[in-house]
């Protein structure tokens, strides 16, 4: 409620009718919430266009729904909508173009957690990149708490929602765009040369950069690490890569 | 359990790699409740490292972790530490000269985010920082979110707390330490000398660094903004600036 007083509207659709219908007019849903054992016509037409769209779909119980609910007639099915209307990649280059700079995206493979994606957004924004590009299937969408967390940058920086990462590189490839990922047995990113049209991908939480997404990428960086553990906080490691490429690029 | 929590007198671990990393840490685990029915990779990892240490397990059904738990992420397993041990300033600079290396410690200037707090620690550990010092008003403390977030650095990086942390800096100048801070007002950190034994000051999330703490400082560093934002999620920037510091160790 806090955050669509600022203006962030994440806003749910409930009702059969009316999630067929946002879907239809081109709305873009992010996750879509049906009763377990749902089977009948609308709620299949709804699945069909869930799938073709690439929305995520989840089962959960009555209890849940109702929890959700702000209507209390949800019918047995709950979808979320975007808070903020995805860019094109194509408005990111053109946003590079119109500045006079050489391309600078972030490719985020599968972020999970709302707050690291809201806060790549919003380091993405003072690093001086054109654009954040998103998968479609499973990571986290632009929520109310992703727009609450990039502190104002999802009013700047344009993102993007893509099918396939993998493809999406190989279209920028063509446009000049060379890829650098995020890796622990990579090359010390000091020693990349991270000038030029870039795109920075950063993997998800847990598993890091998918092998698909890793194998169209031209280089492989690594952070330093110097401790006892395993990795950074994801937020934190596209901060210091990202920071890397604007060292370079002032240098 | 509030009492517990200002007292530190016991400490819930939650999460499957909070808690294999606490047991491989050597940390003194006192029981460990898992999910009944929980049989995947790391739960056996965690069955081995308890029998081994003869720590009690229990299994306990999903309404018992969730009633326990402080984070809400339990993930089918919590664990009950000893106390965790704020570890003393001196021992941070003991820990540096025992590694050959001039000290680098953090300094959180009233960091309030829990889930901040625990980045930071996580990136201090990988920065190969000697300690972080955290002032013992308002700021967060290390709680279950802290040690969850921190993923696992706590149990290697020691975290001092100080009643003054002006009145730490002057002790520590008198070590040699040289200490920067992060302002948006300050010097391109490129620009500064950031080698030799450093103290790292880091500023609150909304309010920055405070007048009495950035007096104290030998110098202002300033991350370049190239966007239409204010600032940097607060671990991020910490990040950013503490591998400016690695990069300039390396060189």
């Amino acid at each position: 409620m806090e955050e669509k007083k600022q203006g962030y509207n994440e806003f749910t659709i409930e009702g059969r009718n009316a999630v067929i219908e946002a879907f239809r007019s081109g709305k873009t849903i992010d996750k879509v919430y049906i009763l377990d054992g749902c089977q009948d016509g609308p709620i299949m037409t709804i699945k069909r266009e869930a799938k073709k769209q690439d929305t995520m779909l989840k089962y959960v119980a009555k209890e849940r729904l109702d929890q959700m609910s702000e209507t209390g007639k949800h019918q047995g099915v709950i979808a979320i909508a975007a808070a903020y209307e995805y860019a094109q990649v194509e408005d990111m280059l053109a946003l590079a173009r119109k500045k006079g700079e050489p391309p600078f995206l972030f490719l985020l493979d599968n972020i999970e957690d709302p707050h690291n994606l809201g806060a790549i957004i919003r380091t993405a924004n003072l690093a001086g990149a054109h654009g954040v590009i998103i998968p479609k299937n499973r990571a986290a969408g632009l929520t109310a708490t992703v727009a609450r967390t990039s502190a104002g940058a999802l009013n700047y920086t344009p993102v993007a929602k893509v099918t396939n990462l993998a493809k999406t590189i190989e279209e920028l490839k063509a446009e000049g765009l060379w890829f650098v990922c995020a890796d622990m047995g990579g090359t010390r990113m000091y020693d990349l040369n991270l000038t030029g049209p870039i795109g920075l991908v950063i993997g998800n939480e847990g598993e890091g950069v998918g092998r698909l997404v890793k194998e169209k990428c031209d280089m492989v960086a690594s952070i330093p690490m110097k401790g006892d553990i395993d990795s950074l906080n994801a937020s934190v490691a596209a901060g210091v890569l990202a920071y890397e490429i604007v060292r370079q690029r002032l240098a």
